[in-house]
């Protein structure tokens, strides 16, 4: 049975539901649709062709055989048709035709379909700043934006540039403006992290130093007011600042695209994506859709998710073409997984951070462990900061984050325990996880296997922690008298510390802790150090089996409090 | 209840259940024992010490803060009593008691225990070979022993060494010898291929590729028969040619030390280790065992399997260390996970291998990708080969290979599986897999979802496959006359083959093939060939649609074949 297929949005879900149904039934006809002239490309990496990483705007519309992803390569080797720079008017779902518009002579046709697949896409959000429509202030819908984005900045028009939101693509942009170009750059979030409801605000904090210490500063919990300028954006004004700029990108989330569909008489939720089943089928069994303009399930709370991203977008359209040629595949949702490249830093996540979690509901808790990502004698390695967010009581994982070098030995971290995530596994289930062990790639004892056992001692009650941003809370009111820290490390590492806050700082190494235990005060809060976080914990364990236990170890010990930003011996 | 627990052996898992168990009862005494002098090292790292990546065996022994490992170590921080050169004559299973055995002084005693916990490891396999009495032929058992070889080495005694065995340990001593050593460095192996069992045929001849570019010697399906030397080895003679040789190591696998369990009338299995249930009690209750001295259940065949490996190790010491203190942890398993680096490269699998799943009784076949790890526009990125391993019928997936740079593009893959196997996932699920993605990391459609979708295709019969070794084969014999190979890149790529190669090479790119059709051949079996074998699927469904259907996709396409060792162009 040969079909009419119409597909409207040629950039990510369009072209990979086509080729896909293509392949499955080549006698069936395929038209594509896009208002834009550029199709097909990859959008997620404007970031990196405004940086110049990518240095022409066709390499990211190029197959990785260097062939331009245009018409006539969807013509030759896909056997699709495409028509660009053509916007859909509307769907009269009755008579099974899309009224269409070319958008450079503004002449209409109607085209007639079997089935209609919805690839809409999203749009940024727009805020509702006075001064929005200065020359200079930009938003990165698409790749022509990005085009004039980089003309403006390679014309040597941009000294300073604001970025508006601390999401992913205004720390992207913000890296790439930075590193590059050299352009002095400042990011303002009205929320008081950056990455907010990704990553967890420890870890978030860690990430944030990072950027600080390669020129980038951050106003948090701050609003944009108004953009100044005559013609030409020249100052930014927040609630509490003025900020200079000759660029402003506004990166404040995106919105589905979904003004035609709600005409069609297709569901729409409330967060105004299209509504899908799990075969991606709209309210029109007729009618498919998929990418930035749905929701989909989030498998760690059943409730809707919405995640606009291109690596799911690929995937529902192969879903989508499998079910055009009337197959029965299943797109069943997603944990939500996420990552990113922070000058010399990659933060990643999957499933719920702290935060979130908490908001949803769930009775959360943290572990934190930093380790190595080889074994230890190994003489390459780095250190990797994992943070596993659990369910009390039944120590169920509900969310994993990392932050590593931009070597991958993080990132192969977080990619084994994502897809784990919708089988409801536990802290027991990270505490055996087996991945391929060899010295140069894992210890004996891999950092998974020890932020599982870590998360168990937790819920056990058998290890009391505390986190870099509460210990800086609590460093900062030391003068109060009532804490003080225990460093569990040999006198080299200790002693600069002892030496330094004396009335703060006291050293007992861990191996001497029982036979020196008189010397430990009993009427303080005890805040346990060492290295990383594993002395400290034994030597809780022998201060607990003397009666002595008002005492709190150190998440990740030192190097998480200086990777926080927190350089005591500075 | 206040306990007195006996370990014997102190290398991995003895001192992993030992401190854990400690940790949760501190009241408890614990004494271990060992043969040896040294304990605590981390055995994996001794072919990096005999590379000398590892200078001093005592970063074997040290923990990551740099304190060895030792039995003053084991007193003060972790309150354990450490026996070492002490061995273990008998147990006493109606006394509850140990009769022990100091190496040095012949003095023993007996030690009683309420609960014992057998970590007695493996030694390696001793070959039969007539000679291995000289001086010269080591085998790599303990870190004592790489200390002797280490010191005839650097003494510069040995020019030329041969290596009995192309197993994990065999490849992995090859490199420390001819990489940073320059030594001449042969390996003899009876099977017909390196890595049998673990890695599949067509991978293992890439690794074996590199390693020869690396300046290593194979000789496949040879027995050894003779080691000749007057007092020390000189000449390795196989059935097929004699080697000459200054050092001999014999890597051909290890037994299990089970000696003393067996008079102890614990029940061993016919492989020679001893059984033990999930919880890892022996079939006397009060008696533990792990490590290299049992078996564990395979998770994907279900039936036992055979893994001496220090992660599981470590693993399983834990368990051990939770139930001696009256807790109820299991180990349900393993599916098998490995990796290795080989000089430039890194070789990881998890599950079964190809053969390996074919021996097991599973009606399998296996799909091959070829693609960067990270986005193709992204400046920086390496290719990555992966094999997945399915059941025909059940899409069950049953394994993963992965072949890649050291770089941990590869390792981040391999990972994401390894722990997903047990779940008997498809390959709808691995088509479907959520990973985070952000170009310097991964493309929109990971290589893990390509993986997927291409086993997908060969199961759906959509994509008929062949594999670079049968490629090879094919290609030896083409001048039968039956066979073409149709290049469907465009002429830039092509060219060069047609131009030498012109009786067996035409070039038709995949994007004119629909209006070029005449000039396919019908009377040969075509092998459609492209950088990787995307463009040959594509070119293999218009094929199809036309009625050419005699026509093999070669997997990975040109990539794979020179990874493989076929140079055409050389």
């Amino acid at each position: 049975m040969s079909q009419d297929v119409v597909i409207i949005g040629a950039v990510a879900l369009g072209p990979k539901a086509g080729c896909h149904f293509k392949r499955l039934e080549p006698d069936s006809r395929v038209t594509m649709i896009d208002r834009d002239n550029l199709i097909s490309y990859g959008g997620c990496g404007i970031p990196y062709f405004i940086s110049g990483d990518v240095s022409d705007h066709g390499q990211l519309q190029a197959t990785s055989f260097h062939m331009l992803r245009d018409e006539k390569f969807f013509k030759d080797t896909k056997d699709i048709n495409v028509m660009t720079n053509t916007e859909a008017i509307s769907i009269d779902r009755e008579t099974k035709t899309v009224l269409i518009r070319n958008v450079l002579d503004g002449k209409e046709q109607k085209l007639s379909y079997d089935k209609l697949v919805l690839g809409t896409g999203s749009s940024p959000r727009q805020l509702p700043v006075p001064g929005s429509d200065l020359e200079g202030v930009f938003s990165v819908s698409d790749l022509n934006k990005a085009i004039s984005i980089k003309k403006e900045i390679a014309e040597g028009k941009v000294g300073k540039a604001v970025i508006i939101g601390a999401g992913a693509i205004g720390l992207e942009i913000a890296e790439s403006l930075a590193d590059l170009w050299g352009i002095e750059t400042s990011v303002v979030e009205v929320m008081d992290q950056i990455l907010p409801g990704i990553i967890s605000p420890n870890m978030a904090r860690m990430a944030q130093h990072h950027l600080e210490e390669n020129d980038i500063s951050f106003y948090l919990e701050e609003r944009v007011e108004r953009f100044h300028g005559k013609g030409r954006i020249e100052k930014v004004a927040t609630e509490k600042r003025t900020l200079d700029a000759d660029m402003v990108i506004m990166a404040a989330g995106v919105t589905p695209n979904c003004d035609i569909v709600k005409e069609a008489g297709l569901e729409v939720s409330s967060r105004g994506t299209i509504v899908v089943n799990k075969r991606l089928e709209t309210s029109d069994p007729d009618i498919y859709a998929g990418g930035d303009c749905v929701e989909i399930t989030n498998l760690i709370t059943g409730k809707p998710g919405y995640w606009p991203l291109g690596s799911l977008a690929n995937r529902q359209g192969r879903v989508i073409g499998t079910n055009l040629a009337g197959g029965n595949a299943e797109f069943e949702g997603a944990v939500g997984s996420f990552v990113i490249k922070l000058f010399e830093i990659s933060l990643a996540s999957a499933g719920l951070s702290l935060e979130r979690a908490k908001k949803e509901g769930f009775d959360a808790v943290s572990s934190f462990v930093v380790q190595f990502d080889h074994a230890h004698f190994y003489p390459e390695k780095d250190l990797v900061y994992l943070e596993l967010v659990v369910e009390k009581g039944s120590g169920r994982v509900l969310g994993i984050q990392g932050l590593g070098n931009t070597g991958e030995g993080m990132m192969a971290r977080i990619s084994a325990v994502a897809p784990l995530l919708k089988y409801r596994v536990t802290t027991e289930d990270i505490s055996n996880l087996e991945l391929p062990y060899s010295p140069p790639f894992s210890s004996a004892m891999d950092i998974l296997n020890a932020l599982g056992n870590t998360a168990e001692n937790i819920l056990a009650g058998k290890n009391r922690v505390i986190e870099a941003d509460e210990f800086a809370d609590w460093w900062e009111n030391r003068h109060n008298g009532d804490m003080l820290c225990l460093d569990c490390r040999e006198w080299g590492n200790a002693g600069p510390f002892v030496e330094k806050y004396h009335e703060h700082w006291k050293s007992i190494p861990q191996g001497q802790l029982r036979t020196r235990l008189a010397e430990v005060p009993k009427d303080k809060k005890l805040v346990l150090i060492c290295n990383t976080g594993v002395r400290s914990y034994e030597a809780q364990i022998t201060l607990d089996q003397m009666g002595i236990k008002d005492s709190y170890n150190l998440q990740g010990g030192i190097a998480a409090v200086k990777k926080w930003g927190l350089d005591l011996l500075k």
